[in-house]
């Protein structure tokens, strides 16, 4: 656990000035962009007085908002949606004053499982609900089964195949959520519901959008005006396994964005080619990881995949402290090509996705994958790693299907 | 620790035969290959009766064997070569019988460090001698110095720049070592100066050798004879990094190389392309592991290259249980690619490895390691991976030595 929120801030307003002598002017709001004349409208939210600010270049990085689809109880103040920073001292404020024993989140993607960890580390009683038939649907459904035993296993209830349609609200709190006709009491309600891109403001300006309503942006994180660029949670990227554009909003991507557009606004060169969407979480010793497309997403797709899954271990039986982990792996049926790959297990297994990464970056194939010379030695790994078994299992697929 | 020896077997010789109907004739000893009459002389070890058996085609994993250059003291009880489980189960014992408390190891590569963590852990006192000036010689000297700064942080006394010239024998048992004229006293004398291919039935037999007298091999693992395959640390594998064959025995290349010329023996067809010698250790809390090529062995190949070399974290510093690590990273000066790497850190670090090894097998460049989507969470990852830092820096070398 992370004891004091302050450790959590990389920069404040201040470092800006000092460090790098950038005029950071919080607490101010930009209300619309005039593209045509190179300005901004901004409001001193103190003052309340507005005025306009000119750029050269502008550079948007407004990120993204959680979805709430219940306006009408978004006053209440046991009822959150965690988007912040701020709103997680909130959340944790309220559970300390309040004794929050019990606690129930609606939708379980990245935020709802890490939420769940974080409030049963705390000994609440916690209960997720899904709309959907599996948690985390980012993964394969036989992959999510091996999350949502993890999440079972310790402690949390969890209710799939149930859709929230309401709140019992009285006294302004939040009694009881309504789903599939049941009602499920409660002292606090989270919403992790995914995010969707704060691009207002770039709509309004004529820019053009991307998937999911996210900034549409060129290698160099351009948008279609030439003066303005974003970076970040706001705006697309593409997807080096289809080549279309996404809206994966992640810390990783942002950074990089973020990067490439401040060397391009100062004058420099350099181009951010995409993303494979690699993303890694853990609820207590249940760890999991994906990168590339997933099975669903190749059927949308409508490519034709093999895929491999696999049991094994993350080091040999006979080390001590070893773990088990189930590793999935997609390829294109005709080229062999890597096309996307999924780990779930135990304490050391999720962060060897990154080997999955660099496979797919180089466009390997199954075959390439079987010699690959990955670090053996029996504190650390199988002689046989599970990538490489999980693609010979997926090879045998496209030898079978192919007779 | 692994409390129980047979945990470590594989394969019986009755599991081949029951599993696999595998003719395993143990207690037997080829003492000449005919390459001509595609036959062995074999030799009975219990009855000493010799015959002569066929091949259609003949196979040599003949292994390697420990470097022992003090034959006058091979045959003394307390100064030992670990080269098999036998032998480490002779260790064990002995350490047992004896009630060892001190140790001298001579040489501070993988196995030395490697015993000196399975000795001290059994609050052995252990002093380990090295003749050059670092231990894990394969490290550049910065890194090196890391994992002695671990050694002796952890009760090793260590004495590099030393070398032994003898050995004080009384009872027929070592008493004391002679080095650098001082002699040192211990209760067990353990070698571990590295190992030699066991060829030499190969080069009787008239067949090819590689480096440091490996057979020779090609990428189906056939030797200079049709008939005969050779698998294992008795032979060569090409460098991917160097395109020239090498002799770096490891227990992956060694399972690799078998299930290559397996394939081919049975008519099937498999390659075995190479190797990075991608290694990983640890001793105690201090990992490393290294990939590619080293700074010694650019400089001998005459490359031209700049190297990074960045201290990091494994985890956000404000998530409890990270690490520090060190990263060094080698690139050609004019194409940027990269050509090796390592590791030296505290847990959870040296595995790292991995990523950079696909890099090499893909070919990539500074540039190219720049914007790899690798996996990221607090409880897995910095946003920014060192190996990415790494690079960053390398590049910044690059640019700043053409100026």
């Amino acid at each position: 656990m992370v004891d004091d929120h302050t450790s959590l801030l990389a920069r404040t307003a201040e470092t800006f000035r000092k460090d790098s002598h950038i005029d950071v002017q919080i607490e101010h709001e930009v209300i619309e962009i005039l593209p045509d004349r190179q300005s901004v409208r901004v409001v001193d939210l103190k003052s309340k007085k507005e005025r306009i600010e000119s750029y050269d270049k502008l550079l948007l990085a407004t990120g993204a908002k959680p979805v709430q689809p219940f306006p009408a109880v978004s006053s209440i103040e046991n009822l959150m949606v965690i988007k912040s920073l701020a709103s997680g001292i909130v959340l944790k404020d309220y559970i300390a004053r309040e004794q929050v024993s019990s606690v129930v989140i609606v939708g379980a993607g990245y935020i709802g499982v890490e939420l769940a960890e974080a409030l049963t580390m705390r000994n609440i009683k916690v209960t997720m609900i899904q709309r959907g038939a599996h948690v985390m649907n980012i993964f394969d459904p036989s992959m999510a089964q091996r999350i949502a035993d993890g999440l079972e296993r310790h402690g949390v209830t969890l209710l799939t195949n149930t859709e929230v349609t309401g709140f019992e609200v009285q006294d302004n709190k939040v009694r009881e959520v309504i789903a599939n006709g049941q009602t499920i009491p409660a002292d606090l309600f989270l919403l992790g519901l995914g995010v969707t891109p704060n691009s207002a403001l770039a709509k309004n300006a004529g820019l053009h959008l991307g998937p999911a309503g996210s900034i549409e942006v060129d290698d160099r994180q351009r948008t279609s005006d030439d003066n303005i660029w974003a970076a970040g949670d706001c705006c697309q990227a593409i997807h080096l396994v289809s080549n279309k554009p996404v809206f994966i909003p992640l810390g990783t991507t942002a950074n990089k964005q973020g990067r490439t557009a401040g060397i391009n606004i100062g004058g420099g060169q350099a181009r951010f080619n995409g993303v494979l969407g690699t993303a890694i979480t853990k609820y207590k010793d249940v760890e999991c990881a994906l990168t590339g497309l997933n099975s669903k997403q190749l059927k949308i797709l409508g490519m034709d995949f093999v895929s491999g899954e696999i049991n094994a271990n993350t080091l040999p039986t006979y080390y001590p402290g070893g773990s088990s982990l189930a590793v999935k792996l997609f390829a294109e049926r005709t080229t062999h090509r890597i096309l996307g790959g999924q780990i779930v297990g135990g304490p050391g297994s999720a962060k060897r996705i990154d080997t999955l990464a660099m496979a797919l970056h180089a466009g390997f194939t199954l075959e390439d994958m079987l010699n690959v010379d990955l670090s053996y030695a029996p504190p650390f790994a199988t002689v046989w790693d599970p990538l490489v078994i999980a693609a010979r299992v997926a090879l045998k697929q496209v030898h079978q299907k192919s007779r």
